[in-house]
């Protein structure tokens, strides 16, 4: 007799790496033995550096001792962590008083939802990282799933070579929710200075908020690409953001993230935002792990910094090498994020991906699982050993460098140009 | 534009230990350098035990090693957790695939809400850890707030002295959702194997869910009472059990704790409950950190739930000593659960907080904090050093036990019996 949530009932396909992962498992059940070379799911490769794992160590030695132990922490969590991301990441631009320490992105995404009213349209980039839809499903925003894994009630605002990746936000209704993730999984595009700050100007001029998800920013090469959506003028009035050690220090296993909650942002009734996401935080959720805490604390200083760089260029030199090996094609991202974006001459990116996984034994992840306009592109990820690189450059090579392919390619370019 | 979600508004006050938390600050700040005695917040002090510690300890180091790296985690948690969870605290009754880990009880309790429709009636036993109801509240399930903080739509099952701390469930309506907390956080009070029978037979005869908060069970020192709901037949059908490693073993900041779906259990359309939690675990959450699971397992293993017996015997015999020092008086709790609930000369639970802050600087919880039937108690958490113990014991009896309270006492005793 208790009654499931109909929202749930909605979430009709597998979450994305889910999916992924079952289809790994099903090969390797069919063949034994067999190595895959992950280029899938985004995740790192590359150790932790030492100044970070020490002081995760010391952490976990500071709970064994009676002098030192703490239990739980500071609501909103550790201020020193707050205060250092406030310097480090943001020039000081926002206060450590609107930093909110999460256990990473993803899970602040799912709890941001709650902030709003059901009756709040949501426009997402298509294609984008999946978690932001699902989201906004749970939380009771949109209809039903319609063919092609798309919801609707949800603007998808396509995100195309054709439109060189930046959403048409012109048709968007006043008090839009607009997810915008820069640079951009899976295309690793970087929406840049100009764009931003038309976007930012729309929102204001229509009410919108922007839910800016920085979890690469780490990756963004030139000064000249806004890291923050805070480098633009105003966004403070309009624009959330969510970001992540994850990718920038190894994290993913270890969870530790952060929010950004501007005390200038309200809500049309003119209540604050953050006053509602403190409530939000301080009732479903009980801070990231202390040890966590205590890794990103090092992560932001001097040695921690200078480590972070190495990896960022490991990962990047990989993205460099696979665009190399495939530049006969077109691809995209790869230049200030870890992941490269490929167009298919088949349009279907789930046989792409099947073909891949059984010829090359190379994970990737088909474009559709992003958003309609994803069809026709897989996603390669950088995250992966050297070695692995060199080996999946060629394997790529010989399966997707096929010359009339490249011809098809050469054609399409030229018609778009 | 954007609107707010109305069913944040609703949540009037601030989360109760938050507030504590901003008196505390409040006395600090006007007496600067006084030294609290924190009986507050059910927090832990006693170091996490050394094979904890080290398996904590080593986890980070493997990170940092290109050979032992790991990023994101297994799906629902490490499987050699979910294994040892089966086996060591259900003594393989439920399946480790049954179980999901988290970072936390209370963030489970967060997300758990979502599972059911807005429809669903939810109710509580009264007075009750406050989690539940924020969960109710911010997942639509309730109306406004009431005076006392109690909120329109729940059923609060009040559980007091007269009625032995049990809930009585006649007058619930079908399909409704009851929170169980056993050992009872704050009353201290464990349900018993028979009334526990009771509850599961109502649910199934009433097609209700129980909502089995096991987060205190390791403190249980009767083989007579029952440590999960799962040694009761057929609940399995009719019940969710969440829990955590906070208490039994330090974890309160390090965050680790799991749910139990059992595969039998299904809502009113027959689908599987076990499915949505799958997937509302993959949408919105991302693992527990790798780091704290490491320490779960070891806190699992024959050295691991050694100590933890030993860190379980330390705060019973603070709970002891705390119930020896105010022995004339009536006081529940504290045999089978780290909390003494106490009942007050003046009704107001918070007057009483404020005298014991001001006076003998020593933090309580007052009760009505925990929900209406809470008025007229505090609860004293055995969480602290040996020392504080003693120092509480002496400020408590001096405040607490005036010559003209204990008679009251003692006639409402005599008029109840």
């Amino acid at each position: 007799m208790v009654e499931r949530n109909a929202d749930v009932a909605k979430m009709g396909r597998n979450y994305l790496f889910h999916e992924i992962a079952k289809r790994k498992k099903a090969l390797l059940e069919k063949e034994p033995g067999t190595r895959l070379i992950n280029l899938g799911i985004g995740d790192t490769t590359e150790p932790i550096p030492p100044s970070v794992v020490e002081a995760m160590r010391e952490a976990a030695s500071r709970l064994g001792s009676k002098k030192t132990y703490t239990g739980y922490g500071e609501t909103h969590g550790k201020w020193l962590l707050r205060e250092k991301i406030s310097e480090v990441i943001y020039n000081s631009k926002v206060s450590p008083d609107e930093i909110f320490i999460s256990d990473g992105a993803k899970c602040d995404v799912g709890r941001m939802q709650l902030l709003f009213s059901r009756n709040v349209p949501v426009a997402l980039q298509d294609p984008v990282y999946p978690a932001y839809m699902g989201a906004s499903v749970l939380s009771g925003k949109t209809g039903g799933a319609q063919d092609g894994g798309s919801y609707e009630g949800i603007h998808y605002l396509p995100c195309t070579p054709e439109n060189g990746f930046t959403p048409d936000v012109t048709t968007l209704p006043p008090g839009t929710l607009l997810y915008l993730c820069s640079p951009n999984n899976p295309t690793g595009t970087v929406l840049t200075r100009d764009q931003l700050t038309r976007l930012v100007h729309f929102a204001r001029e229509n009410r919108c908020f922007l839910l800016f998800d920085s979890a690469y920013a780490a990756f963004i090469q030139s000064e000249e690409l806004p890291r923050s959506i805070y480098e633009i003028e105003g966004a403070q009035e309009v624009a959330i953001e969510t970001s992540s050690f994850s990718k920038r220090i190894g994290f993913t296993g270890v969870r530790l993230g952060w929010s950004v909650v501007p005390h200038k942002l309200t809500f049309a009734d003119g209540s604050s935002v953050w006053k509602d996401w403190s409530t939000l935080t301080s009732t479903l959720f009980n801070e990231a792990s202390n040890i966590a805490q205590a890794g990103g604390i090092a992560a932001l200083e001097k040695e921690g910094l200078a480590s972070q760089r190495k990896l960022i260029a490991f990962y990047l030199e990989n993205a460099r090498l696979l665009r190399e090996a495939l530049s006969p094609l077109p691809c995209y991202g790869g230049e200030h994020a870890p992941f490269l974006w490929l167009p298919l001459r088949s349009k279907s990116s789930w046989e792409t991906f099947e073909t891949l996984l059984e010829k090359a034994k190379i994970v990737t992840t088909p474009g559709v699982g992003f958003g309609p306009s994803g069809e026709g592109f897989i996603r390669i990820s950088a995250f992966a050993s050297r070695s692995d690189i060199h080996k999946a450059s060629t394997l790529l090579q010989h399966i997707l460098l096929q010359k009339a392919d490249v011809e098809v390619f050469k054609n399409r370019e030229q018609q778009r140009t």
